[in-house]
């Protein structure tokens, strides 16, 4: 017999006994911890990075030693020796820290896996609050064998499955309450076309996948265990897609790229109004976002290892306007008053009609969208993160070139949301990009000397690298920088008083300078200029106006829990936007950055489809509210211009606000 | 005031009171009597011939005059002088035929609609029987007015249209038991692609067409009455097309076309084949179908002035193989034993799915097919004549390559197919053709001469026109005249001693010389020889047991009624089937020739819906017999050869057959 040996897994505490030599992440797996990997187990992509605990358990009773795994080969080896500067930087120490794909084992282990190497994010959501998601995907499999066909029994091929799907369901499913019946079963038109000779290539034995207990969408000849799908963040700017296993949720592949709709407008705005000027503008976007989308699917199952006919199903999200976009649907309704989409509800249809490159005869779920500015990728956020669970208040603010807020309890939710401008992505102010190679993405300014620290994104140390621009990040955290060493006044002008060589009279007013032009691989001193400081305080009184108009209606001072959706919300540093009245006061440990949380909405729809009645449920019940635009409003939103806003205090940040209230202007 | 003149129709008995000069085809539509028109009333195609009964009928009050019409202008007197010899044909006086497109009401007349005129036959059929159809077709059309969106009320266009919808249905069918409601109404994805454009494009205020009570198929701007469907038969050598008005069951154009698939192989066994020895021979057949039904969909528009987006659906029926064809579903398995089909149940399919050139948005409707040899063909035949409503016995003989007949009444049906051969179509014998024009249709042989008469397609008299060959109807003409006059014997043979300058022996055995070679385009004698009779024989033989093992079955020595379907059953001449011991024995005026009944059964499932569930109904309760292969078969096979049937009394036709039992060899 095979000796075993006891593995652990941190944080989850899940243990088992593994047998000698078998991967650390398959082990993991099999123990239901499931650990990224993108590289197909080369160890080349690093995602499933590790770290051995050493030491004595005894509340395990284990012994936990870096000698009961094997030792690196060549490849891992390779691996650290080029990332030596992130074990330093993390304080990993070399020969602790492993890649589980390549480790085996062979010695009772302690085993951390820290989160970012926590594959199947989807499951257990670790950011805002814990949560378990049950895998409940719309796909159901069901092997089936029939008796074949006779001159006595000669009835149709589908006839012959369904009686024996129906079988298989009263076998496998004897407990529910309500069984689907075989009257109710249809089979999709592209299935059908090639039934015959599947069954008989099965020789009578196939595997069925059932959409929505209603709708068979694939047979496959003999037994077929695997189900996958495809979940889909449509961004404005950034297209998202999560490749999943969907009997275990794993993601096996996540793909991304630039939405090539850029190419017809930066901006929502600037987008519909291309299908206005443009007689076929429409058709070009759809045709671009499908191509892409189309790119990233056949990229995401070549990395998995399957084929496009082996993705049943799709759940695709976005804001109103690329959710239209992406249906072929023309969005120049939703740019003018009243503001209204074409449809509200939840839509399925098929892969063929939008030409997606999964199974023909697999569907594509839309979540629904609560109104024009508030899409179906706000209504991934809700499912995601449950605002309607908790007894306590959260703000949900999910932040772009628009953002969307949400606010409430299990009782009640309200939501807005307010244009921001595009300077927080980083268009509008001068030297601003996306977050993108070259940009820099933080900022810190010393008290003293008044010069600036700058980090460039794909450089590892600070002050290196060539620089091309500033992403929305920096800027905050350079104007934030400049009002806590005092180059700013509270109202955001530049104070004449401070005096650098950094700071000067440019062509929007006064600028200081982050970076020389011989820093840079444009040529160009790049600033950060008294309009760049409006173009942001005009983006946080928004922000913060729409957050204090939600507060107000709910009666509520300030939020239990403040969650940051969207790249944005996971770039900035909390600190610093709260610093600038971005967000309404909280203390911080209350505050969470989720990342992608439309993303994650989107897997958790895909992977649970009980989510989806949730998504109905949450989108008909949640209140929208217009911003007023009345005298009052104007007033609160002039205010608000203020770092933070004026009347209000902000305890939490209080010791980071320079001189007092006396001091300003 | 207007005058307004009495017009009565017959044989309807239809009559009212119509505005001076009124088109007749419009008066008697305004009636309810529709008389067909192929040329969109140009006065050329001469289908809507109708008798003027002139004189005095006290029973209505009215004398009817032929100078109470207008007389014929130019056009209509043109078509008359074209075709005078079919007047006198007919013994047609002319002036009292004329063109009801052409003539205009100018006082009381009676007029004579002949059954080859009427048109709207799906609604009243007067072959087997008469009956209503009501007018019940799946699309439904609802004119909804909305309130437009405001600020205060975004909602979505399709929730807008949806509640809309649903008063629209509480007020227009406030009487019925189970409204349709709004949670289970979709629309199609077509169409909500242009929904935001058209609401506005009509103010607010559109008509939209749901199917099946649950699915929104089009959406116009304002108000829009009109909705229409095609009725196809897709026969294995004749596609059959109806364009129907789905409000009045008008047929508004009939096309027709040989099944280009004829090009891959004659029969459905060549057919299926092809699909077997060809990679792609599936593929092209079906591209083959769906061209050919997209041309004569365009010229069936065309006609009626309407595009391909005002059709919303259709209806398609064929037998098994063709189903399969069309819907490109490998057919390979109904070829061998145990002959399963991929689907017994009725289907229905997006337009697009189908690459049908109707509305994208429409559903393609397929009738369930109850086996592999008995397909939805039958089904609609059997909808059409419905022989599961008498009390007596019907038998409906479907003549074609393979022969499908149903016997039964209200209480059991049961059916059968048995392959007749290709000889019925004029295949395998020697000059046979199909029906078209140069074929020779018709043949006489003078008892005491010899000498046969006969007619060509195309020509009116006689004995003219350039022979090319011989279709069905006159094979069995000619075999049954040649028995008559005494040239073959009993069992088929020919008689020795009868001699003619006709009779010949030939490369085939003995030979009766039907028209000389110089009578012919071709050259060549054209002769009816001992195989050809023997291929009638067989074929005939194949009918006749078919049809006992079914009476059998039901404890039958005769049916009450027999129904030939099915263009053959309509050019042959009954008398002379049954002589030929084709048919059971039967007063003659108890056999009815319904012509195309599946074409007829394919408008009656488009027109209404509820047929459609009887048609499941139908295919489902049949029973289905297989011709046994046993001694006791292949005896009665044997004795069925004869003409008649040897041991079959047929009184109906026994003054026709010549001898007694002992003339014979």
């Amino acid at each position: 017999m095979t000796k075993k040996h006891l593995l652990i897994l941190q944080p989850s505490g899940r243990r088992g006994y593994i047998e000698d030599g078998a991967s650390l992440r398959a082990a993991a797996r099999d123990l239901g911890v499931d650990i990224e990997s993108i590289c197909a187990e080369n160890a080349t992509c690093g995602k499933c990075k590790v770290l051995v605990e050493e030491g004595e358990f005894p509340r395990y009773g284990i012994t936990s030693r870096r000698e009961h795994l094997s030792p690196p080969e060549a490849d891992e080896a390779a691996f650290f020796d080029r990332r030596s500067r992130m074990l330093k930087e993390r304080g990993w120490e070399a020969g602790l820290v492993r890649l589980a794909c390549q480790a085996r084992i062979h010695g009772a282990v302690l085993i951390n896996v820290p989160e970012e190497s926590q594959g199947n994010k989807q499951i257990v959501r670790k950011s805002a609050t814990e949560r378990q998601i049950d895998i409940k995907p719309s796909i159901r499999k069901y092997y089936v064998e029939m008796t074949p066909p006779t001159l006595a029994d000669p009835r149709g091929d589908w006839e012959r499955l369904a009686k024996g799907i129906e079988a298989a369901i009263s076998r496998v499913r004897s407990g529910e309450a309500h069984l689907p019946t075989v009257e109710r079963l249809t089979i999709d038109y592209a299935c059908l076309r090639t039934l015959a000779d599947t069954l008989r290539a099965g020789d009578w034995k196939v595997t069925v996948s059932v959409w929505q207990d209603r709708e068979v969408v694939r047979v496959q000849a003999g037994y077929a265990e695997a189900s996958y799908g495809a979940a889909v963040d449509i961004g404005t700017t950034t297209l998202a897609l999560y490749l999943c296993d969907l009997r275990t949720g794993e993601i096996l592949a996540a793909e991304s790229e630039m939405n090539p709709q850029i190419a017809y407008g930066e901006d929502i705005m600037s987008r519909i109004q291309y299908t206005i000027a443009n007689a076929n503008g429409l058709g070009k976007m759809h045709k671009a976002i499908v191509d892409a989308l189309n790119r990233l699917l056949r990229k995401a199952a070549r990395r998995a290892k399957i084929t496009a006919d082996d993705i049943l199903e799709a759940v695709l999200v976005g804001n109103t306007t690329m959710h239209h976009l992406v249906l072929n649907i023309p969005p120049r309704h939703l740019g003018v008053a009243p503001y209204v989409p074409t449809l509200h509800k939840a839509l399925d249809i098929k892969a063929r009609d939008l030409g997606l490159a999964i199974n023909p005869a697999g569907n594509i779920h839309l979540l629904p969208i609560e109104a024009s500015f508030i899409g179906a990728d706000n209504v991934a956020v809700l499912i995601a993160e449950q605002p309607y669970t908790p007894d306590e208040n959260w703000l949900i603010i999910d932040i772009g070139t628009n953002a969307e807020l949400v606010l409430g309890n299990r009782q009640r939710l309200v939501c807005t949301s307010t244009p921001t401008g595009p300077a927080l992505e980083g268009a509008h102010v001068e030297y601003g990009m996306r977050a993108a190679p070259g940009a820099i993405e933080r900022v810190d300014i010393d008290a003293t000397t008044l010069e600036p620290r700058y980090k460039v994104i794909g450089e590892e140390q600070w002050n290196t690298g060539r620089v091309k621009g500033i992403c929305g990040s920096a800027i905050i955290d350079a104007i934030a920088e400049m009002f806590r060493v005092g180059i700013l006044t509270k109202n955001g002008r530049f104070r004449p008083e401070v005096v650098s060589k950094r700071i000067r009279k440019g062509e929007n007013g006064a600028e200081y300078i982050i970076a020389w032009a011989d820093e840079t691989s444009i040529g160009h001193d790049i600033p950060i200029s008294q309009r760049d400081v409006r173009q942001i305080q005009l983006a946080k009184a928004a922000l913060y106006v729409a957050a204090r108009t939600l507060l107000h209606e709910m009666g509520l001072e300030r939020p239990d829990k403040i969650i940051l959706a969207g790249a944005f919300g996971s770039y900035i540093d909390k600190t610093k936007a709260m610093l600038l009245g971005m967000i309404p006061d909280c203390p911080l440990e209350d505050v969470y950055a989720v990342g992608n949380a439309a993303g994650d909405g989107a897997r958790i729809a895909l992977l649970n489809v009980e989510k989806r009645a949730e998504a109905v449920q949450v989108a008909g019940s949640i209140q929208r509210f217009e911003l007023p635009v009345d005298a009052q409003f104007q007033e609160r939103f002039m205010q608000a211009l203020d770092f933070p806003h004026a009347s209000d205090p902000f305890p939490h940040v209080a010791h980071l606000i320079p001189g007092g209230q006396s001091s300003e202007q």
